[in-house]
């Protein structure tokens, strides 16, 4: 009986900023029946440019809010906390947790033909090491070119998004040739925002490039995980998102909308933090 | 006797972020004996982006840092922050004050010609309508052309900052263009982070169009606001600067020299915020 009410709980999901609403729509794609809790540190973003412990601090911080609410699991959808947490949980071991680093590098790994995977991620990101790690956990013959993309946040945080932007392509070009020249056949994408100019980084990597998700793949982990556990909702209804931000709800409406069109309409909290 | 001790306390400058060196950097040339207590929200800059409720949230929890010690006067050296204040004292009438707004907007409009003045700054700043308000109360006949500038905090404090750098041009380029078309012949620098790029500005705007540093002015200010009230320094060897940050020393270090080459040597303590 536990694990029935357990099964009702929310999913809760974090973020530094809005990037982490790619991870959310998928989740609503993959398990519409399940309830959402989001919470984007808006008046903090980004945390990619920060130091780990300050990232750290933040990081408990954003777990307190979402743990006020009734939540089975718990997904860092960031690529820079995921990556400053390395393999340590922030929450007790009965929490089912997981950040996008692990869950897109076991992707890359399987699907990757010649074994020389691209990263890309923010300053805080690359320097951890986090995402090298987890595919040298893997597999240790891994050939990684790994490169930090300070502006790409940014970039997507004020809209310069449109396929032929060109300062959005001369900076992706700036960070991905290198990548490119080495001879990936693979690139996760390991910071969330990343995927909202999916089709720049397509246009520059060339379409023998394999591009991953860190926030997609860590819905499908989340779920695997889930299921695992048993701890999957088995409402027939549709569930909904909830959603908490640090700075104003009108910042929320306004940028949400270029990660997932249904958050701008959907409930929004703000509170301090 | 009072004024006396008053004397010797510090000059207490905060920003956001580090652009506010550029007013440290200012104060110690034109004031080399005072002392400055420099506080720089590392961990939450950038604030431009963010909702004005936020922004003087921070302001009020800096100004409580400088606070901490003795100050006898208190510098906003951040465009945003001085913007979301307005006319408004964010301390009690005792305490000497400013930001960068109305500083900058007396010199421009005492050395335009054509009484027509551009502004660029974050999108907060140019939102909030501080520099035009302040332009017009000082002359309601100034035309005045303003340009949010997103992109240009994040480039400075990444180091996008040489002359060719071709994103920064082509950013610059894209804000400053319309500024230039519309005919102003002064420019108001209202972030602080701008001087550090001021010859990519330059050179887009060409050498008819005067710029003016917030920064500098606001430091020229401070310095007629403490001689006025009798409470510039009367030590006769140089003052100290001293640092905090509410991110890491080392980011300090590594990120101040471009703003100001001492400050990477100086006294530097990272403060949880």
């Amino acid at each position: 009986m536990k694990n029935q009410n357990l099964n009702q709980n929310a999913i809760g999901v974090f973020d530094s900023g809005l990037g982490g609403l790619t991870a959310v729509k998928e989740l609503n794609r993959i398990l519409p029946q399940e309830n959402i809790i989001f919470f984007g540190d808006t008046a903090r973003v980004p945390y990619g440019t920060r130091s780990r412990k300050t990232i750290l601090r933040y990081t408990r911080e954003d777990i307190a809010i979402l743990r006020q609410h009734p939540v089975k699991m718990i997904i860092a959808a960031c690529g820079t906390v995921s990556s400053a947490l390395g393999t340590d949980s922030p929450v007790e071991e009965e929490m089912p947790f997981t950040g996008v680093v692990y869950p897109a590098a076991r992707t890359a790994c399987r699907i990757t033909k010649n074994r020389h995977i691209g990263v890309i991620g923010t300053p805080a990101t690359i320097r951890s090491g986090g995402y090298v790690e987890a595919l040298h956990a893997i597999d240790p013959e891994i050939t990684v070119t790994a490169m930090a993309c300070p502006l790409l946040v940014h970039l997507v945080e004020y809209g310069y998004t449109n396929r032929d932007n060109p300062i959005t392509r001369l900076a992706a070009e700036e960070y991905l040739m290198p990548i490119k020249n080495a001879g990936a056949d693979t690139l996760i994408m390991g910071c969330t925002h990343y995927p909202i100019i999916r089709d720049i980084i397509a246009d520059i990597m060339g379409q023998d490039v394999q591009l991953i998700s860190a926030g997609e793949e860590a819905a499908k982990f989340a779920r695997d995980c889930l299921a695992q556990r048993g701890l999957l909702t088995d409402r027939a209804e549709p569930g909904h998102n909830i959603y908490y931000v640090s700075d104003s709800e009108e910042s929320f409406r306004e940028n949400a909308k270029h990660f997932l069109p249904d958050a701008a309409h959907g409930q929004v909290f703000s509170i301090h933090i």
